[in-house]
């Protein structure tokens, strides 16, 4: 069921959505906290108050580009929120989400958490017949073709043109009036629905909900089209079936342990994973040694399987970033140098077991 | 040849150019400086290096939004800037100029002063076509219709799209290569030229050329479009003639005293219209006061003409922004408040001539 | 009555206090608001709510080191305030005023405008005794000196520290039950007393008081020291008598023109010196020219006396700080570049007189 | 040899000096953040250029209070920095660490790690005779008595005073030309010496010399004196001898793991410690689950002595500070919600062992 893609870690973010609560903002706030670790570049907010779409986005994490000030001017009772993690794409206030614009089917906000790769070709195809582009980003493609098109309302708009767009997508939209999720054929990336009181709630991973004392109700399904508003949810299969095929690095390494995604605990995923390694890959060591965080339960998993003592033997600084995810190569060395520290005493003279995932930014492998 | 108009003091801005000088972002945040009488909602500026174009945006004061680091990022020969002052329109990061966009024809930046009473029509019809918007301004459309323009270049684009666009218009676009500065053909706000050693500078007033010590050589023409590039200035007249209406208010208020608008001192000026209202409205006074700052050359005429003694009856705060220009009526409020205070010696029991302007926030007329 | 000392323009300040306002703090704010140009490197604010100070600090003016966060920590009914224009010391935190601290008088809150040229030395002696300085300021050597007084309460104790001190000084105490006003027999300084509803306010000049809509009662007198607590205001005169010596660069410099200084409107004053200044250096010339801001009441009274044409030939950016009051001299020869700019057509080929004050920054001389 | 003292958690901060590099203050930097653990409430950084001192203070993490301009600003071989935990104290700049004052022995830097019971009566005497006091900390009492020593010179009189002092004391103090570094006789803080090339170092904690590529080289001895001047090291036990009794809470909870304190890695005790737990409190479990992240390591000690599975049941958002050190009661509360979150398919109907510290804030004891 779990597919290794081509997609090279690209476009690992985080999305939150919420309506209906006269909280929305700060909600969605606490739901992208707790999705920090899928995208520390850049994130953003944007609410509907029934009438029209307010934002705030900016660089650097949750915590440090909002504040009271920022959260209070967010007024109205819907809400998306995105984090994201840059790859190829420009880091800049320009890439950040959600994008906010206007067009004949009024004001559309959109979060994504995907990648498109035959965007960049329709790009061109739009820039020849007069479009206009304000970032890199494939999402804005999508924009645009929703804002071309001719169904009737901005719901159909958005079903009829993911259709017909190949790629990995889950994402949220936000008009004055409605919530929209939808989520690619094959479910490369997870999106989770849950309910808080009478209020859905909708976000990449589960452990959002938890932060904020949502329930996990069931995921978005694949190919699956979400319509939240007034009346209520209503769901739809407009996009053609596909062969289901989700992406393996989120439960390797993207997602949260605690939380739940394609169903299943990544967690207990991490957990299986080491006890495979320990029978497919065992080791004359004298200890197994985690790498944190994403690294902890695959340690286990291999212990527990191996039979070797586990011991934490790499130190993390929780003072910056996780590992992984960071933008610039500069930073990232600087990083991983200030990040993990070795017990001496533990690893000195012995022969170690790193259970890691294929993590190219610590360059450390399965012994 | 001056024309009160229906333009309401809309689109109250500045803009800056310069072209082929190593410190060109610097240079840029200093003419932006000077011109911040013009605009202090937001302000921006974008470089190009000869590849791409960067930019920079912040809302508030020139001196709050750019520091020495966000300066260092706008590396490049070539840039533009602008100070807003906001109208009808939002007051956001969104509406902040320069804009920069991708399109068939490259990458294109602008500044605008002036306004479009024509583009919220047109902007209709581009929705209706597809087109899609960041922000609620005019300039926007612009955009859309260089974009969407099928001339060769993006120089013979913008000839094409403003010969064919009525309102008030004094603009620069930057592309990767080129400088382009192009005034309507009723000249309606002022665009002069400068000349920095090698270097040509482009600029709402002369005032930005007195702080840099550059020349000023001319203004360009209404209807004339400049298009400076590694070949040097070329000079065209792509818009059709149309009798010149130059806004009287940039010698009434907007410009400052020491610039030259239209070919003319604005400080004479406003002298002279003192002169002449002490001809036209003689008044029964003990004394002549200003209502700083604007309105000091006109008091100084009035008084000459009239042989009224000029007295300074109102002291202002100068660690708050200028009377006219600021966005938001709650902040205009508490700002007149705390900028002007009364000399009472002075004033107290005395006839008093206040030559002022119409100034619909201070509600002052001539007596 | 006007003495021109050696106090080279040193501790130039400006301070504000208020007792017995809910909305104490915000109204010291607004009182420092109108006397920034007395001091542009730092700022305090702190308030006694009955049992404890609380006071914030901060580098800059009023308006960029305070925001509503700062200022809503600051609740009390009774506070005081500061604006600094440093001199030989330090640009830095630890020079910031109010000085705050404990000793066995309890917690003792000081603000001072004036300097105490044999303070270096006592601070000597004091360091021999075993005390420790937290900044370089003179006024530290005074709470020292109060700190080690016998006296029965704090008030006493200020009464006898400062009849024994030389120099000038219009100091606000603060303690958590007191306001304290005291000024030097000379009155070199000037310190006024006014009242807002059924509160007390003092401060350095008057303008203070027009902004908050207070009224001047009267100037603190020279050798005065006033209590203000909740019995009310209560005056006595510990000083030893002096002949009065008020600093003549207030009513030519420093000072507000709107200001009543020494019980004199300071705009009068200047207007006067300019009149004197045309006796006494007839000048020919073609036309009379302010270099403002100070200069601009001088000036008209240069050209109502002398009978020359009144002209504004330089003309100021607002947007920046005043000429006058700048730390540090490299930001001081920027700013003049950026401060000045001539009206081309007016003085060119003009014979012309500035009657300005001394100033050493300009060095701008009467003609 | 571990005591469980009164402390109650008390004065748990983080130290860390050198002397004798050119990059003196970004290395103190890197040192202070590889202590945040111990302190995030404020933090700072004096440098000595051989003349004179220089300093720079901020609240919160070292990462937010630092930036490149601060650090810029700290030119100067030698230096000292400090985090700082509040405990009973006020959080407030005034509070902020290192102290610097000037004296009679001239200018006087100091940072402190423990509490002086008896402070609070020797400040009251201190008061009595005249001292004043910026802050309510233990740590000020030490500078009086220091200012007030007859001794020759600073080194004699740190060490005059603090032989007459009672309480726990790991200190670093900085003069213009020397780095002193004491610890109280019965050695209750840890502060170790490491060597870079060819300077000292002084921390904490071991893991600070591990990010600069420092070696340990031992500890600093209980009851020890040094001196680093360029003149080199000298040691010197002017204190009278204890019996040592070092803070069991360093091993339980304060250190990181991969730190050495008190001679001993941090990691093999806390793993010792789950060891003997498991022998003392054997449970009728299922699974093993750690605290994050100072339970860990005891967790896998309890889980290898018992032989129950160790499973990572709790995840940690690491986009938080630390459990344990959070100034405000109320950040606390919002923090232990947003921190931890339960792997639920790992713990639901499960029997837990959760061998952690005494933690006042998460209420975990050992089941």
């Amino acid at each position: 069921m779990f597919t290794v893609s081509d997609d090279k870690l690209r476009e690992e973010c985080g999305v939150f959505g919420i309506f209906g609560h006269p909280d929305a903002a700060r909600l969605t706030y606490l739901g992208l906290y707790a999705l920090q670790h899928r995208g520390q570049e850049s994130c953003g907010i944007v609410v509907a108050d029934g009438a029209q779409l307010i934002f705030e986005r900016g660089m650097g994490h949750v915590r440090d580009a909002f504040d009271e000030d920022r959260l209070n001017r967010l007024s109205g009772q819907n809400a998306i929120g995105h984090v994201r993690y840059s790859t190829a794409g420009e880091v800049s206030i320009r890439e950040c989400q959600p994008f906010v614009v206007t067009c004949q089917h009024g004001q559309i906000a959109v979060c994504h958490n995907g990648n498109l790769p035959f965007a960049r070709e329709e790009r061109k195809k739009l820039e020849q017949h007069g479009a206009i582009f304000s970032s890199t980003s494939d999402t804005e493609v999508v924009l645009h073709e929703v804002a071309r098109s001719r169904a009737a309302n901005v719901t159909d708009a958005i079903a009829e043109v993911l259709s017909e767009t190949e790629g990995a997508f889950s994402m949220l939209f936000l008009t004055p009036k409605a919530l929209i999720a939808i989520r690619d054929p094959r479910g490369f990336r997870p999106l989770a629905l849950g309910r808080l009181d009478d209020c859905w709630v909708i976000a990449s991973e589960t452990c959002a909900f938890d932060l904020i004392d949502a329930k996990y109700v069931r995921d978005v399904e694949p190919g699956e089209m979400i319509v939240i508003n007034e009346e209520g949810l209503r769901s739809s299969h407009p996009l053609r079936p596909e062969k289901h095929a989700m992406c393996i690095f989120e439960h390797v390494y993207f997602s949260r342990p605690d939380s739940i995604i394609f169903g299943q605990s990544v967690n207990r995923s991490r957990h299986k994973m080491g006890q495979r390694l320990a029978i497919e890959q065992p080791a004359d060591a004298d200890i197994v040694v985690p790498v944190p965080d994403s690294g902890v339960a695959a340690a286990i998993g291999y212990s527990a399987e191996s039979g070797l003592p586990f011991r934490l033997g790499l130190v993390r600084n929780h003072y910056v970033g996780r590992t992984f995810i960071e933008p610039k190569q500069s930073i990232r060395s600087f990083g991983v140098r200030i990040k993990l520290n070795p017990v001496r005493h533990l690893i000195e003279n012995k022969r170690i077991v790193f259970p890691a995932q294929w993590d190219p930014k610590l360059g450390i492998h399965v012994t």
